[in-house]
């Protein structure tokens, strides 16, 4: 029987993860990063930090939990936050030069290395979950017009082209001009900030990539509800993403959402 | 006698050029863009639109104005206030074609090829008021950290590479972490906008160049004492300039501000 651990962070994709858990009846274990109410009540839960959850994983590894998913988004940490137990002291060198370095990916890389080199196979989330992905091309009858496609190819130039610096996982495009850029804000507070900046309205749109050397098994993009309804609020016509490797959280109110609302959902 | 044109936009740069010329006996006129209240007092200045600058263009050009200084931030225009005139009409499908292709270097080499196709000459603000730039290396005695160091050369490598696209005058980082990038929102909006992704006080730096194809005649990065109190305020330790290519508004007042407040001024 399969052993899973849920490396959760923050949002709804560690609940979705193990509602699949259960239908599939895959035994599992959480250890949670962040304050996630409804895992505080489950018995295989348990909260961890950067300084001890190395320890933890090597228990559930005697137990013979071998495979791992990682799941929604973990802030970077504060060094004085950090706390590191015994286990974790060891890599703390290691953690700490690949932070000063900066970018996530690097982060990411290093975490995966040292849980393989633990002997945990990390699984991938399209494997496991392949219900919350979108492919390519147009996912509603409302389309990009010519003007949006335009903006969608050079923001796909500019992210590719930033990519290389691990940064910018998403922009905003109007008729040309980039409106924003993300970075440390999330998509949100993008859209948000972007406004102001617009000219007319439901013209722009926000278009939203996997960096160039993201590992898939961890940190990808999410569109969920809250974004599409951003969308809206903030007078923007729609998003292209990276087709099957965008997590859509609530794929059906999603879908329904920009159906009814006129906006488009574009695979790249 | 030299008879120049100051195409006035937004801030206090064309207040420094019309003190220039007064002080060295130069006859000018201002065709100003922006509400700007001191210039509505002047015999000679004149607001003017996008709409009818050439008609005006023409006419000071007949009374023997050949030069031409641009000075300050001009807002894209929005295609409903164009309201072109005769003279203007002939151009605005250049224009738009230019404006649909996004990028404000794009269209303001337009507008300076048309000058210049008028018989203009484009003054160089670096030989008019060469007393606004501020050179290589450190201007105070507080100096950047190592860290400060490292970040600066991201950004730089960043801007340098986002360059091609026209984007991306300024950026913010933190200990090799990319928290903002600046796109539609201005410098000043990027500072406040990055602060609460900032994580300790007084380590992270602001980024600024002059973009690579960028034409020094027109739309200097600029930095002013609204520029370093921000850094100040919103916990940034300084800022790194493109050298001799960066307009420094109330130069003086600039540095002893960053004197005073340990802030740095570093000239790339």
């Amino acid at each position: 029987m399969k052993k899973i651990i849920i490396l959760a962070g923050n949002g709804l994709l560690p609940k979705l993860i193990i509602n699949k858990c259960k239908l599939k009846k895959i035994f599992f274990y959480v250890l949670y990063f962040s304050n996630q109410q409804y895992l505080e009540k489950y018995p295989n839960a348990l909260k961890v930090t950067f300084g001890n959850v190395l320890t933890e994983l090597k228990k559930l590894r005697k137990k013979g939990f071998n495979q791992i998913l990682m799941a929604g988004s973990i802030s970077r940490p504060n060094f004085k936050d950090l706390k590191p137990d015994l286990n974790s002291i060891k890599l703390l060198p290691k953690f700490v030069k690949k932070i000063m370095e900066g970018g996530d990916n690097n982060l990411l890389k290093l975490v995966i290395n040292e849980l393989e080199r633990f002997g945990f196979k990390i699984l991938n989330l399209k494997t496991f979950l392949p219900e919350i992905f979108l492919g390519i091309g147009n996912q509603t009858k409302f389309k990009p017009s010519r003007s949006n496609l335009l903006d969608i190819n050079k923001g796909m130039k500019i992210l590719i082209n930033n990519s290389k610096f691990d940064i910018g996982q998403s922009i905003i495009i109007q008729h040309g001009s980039v409106i924003g850029i993300e970075a440390a804000q999330g998509t949100d507070n993008l859209i948000k900030q972007s406004y102001p900046y617009l000219r007319g309205i439901n013209q722009g749109v926000l278009i939203k990539m996997v960096k160039k050397k993201q590992d898939s098994r961890v940190d990808l993009p999410t569109i969920g509800l809250k974004t599409v309804k951003n969308l809206k609020k903030y007078s923007l016509r729609g998003v292209a993403y990276s087709a099957n490797k965008t997590i859509i959280l609530n794929k059906i109110d999603v879908i329904n959402y920009c159906e009814s609302n006129k906006i488009f959902l574009f695979g790249l």
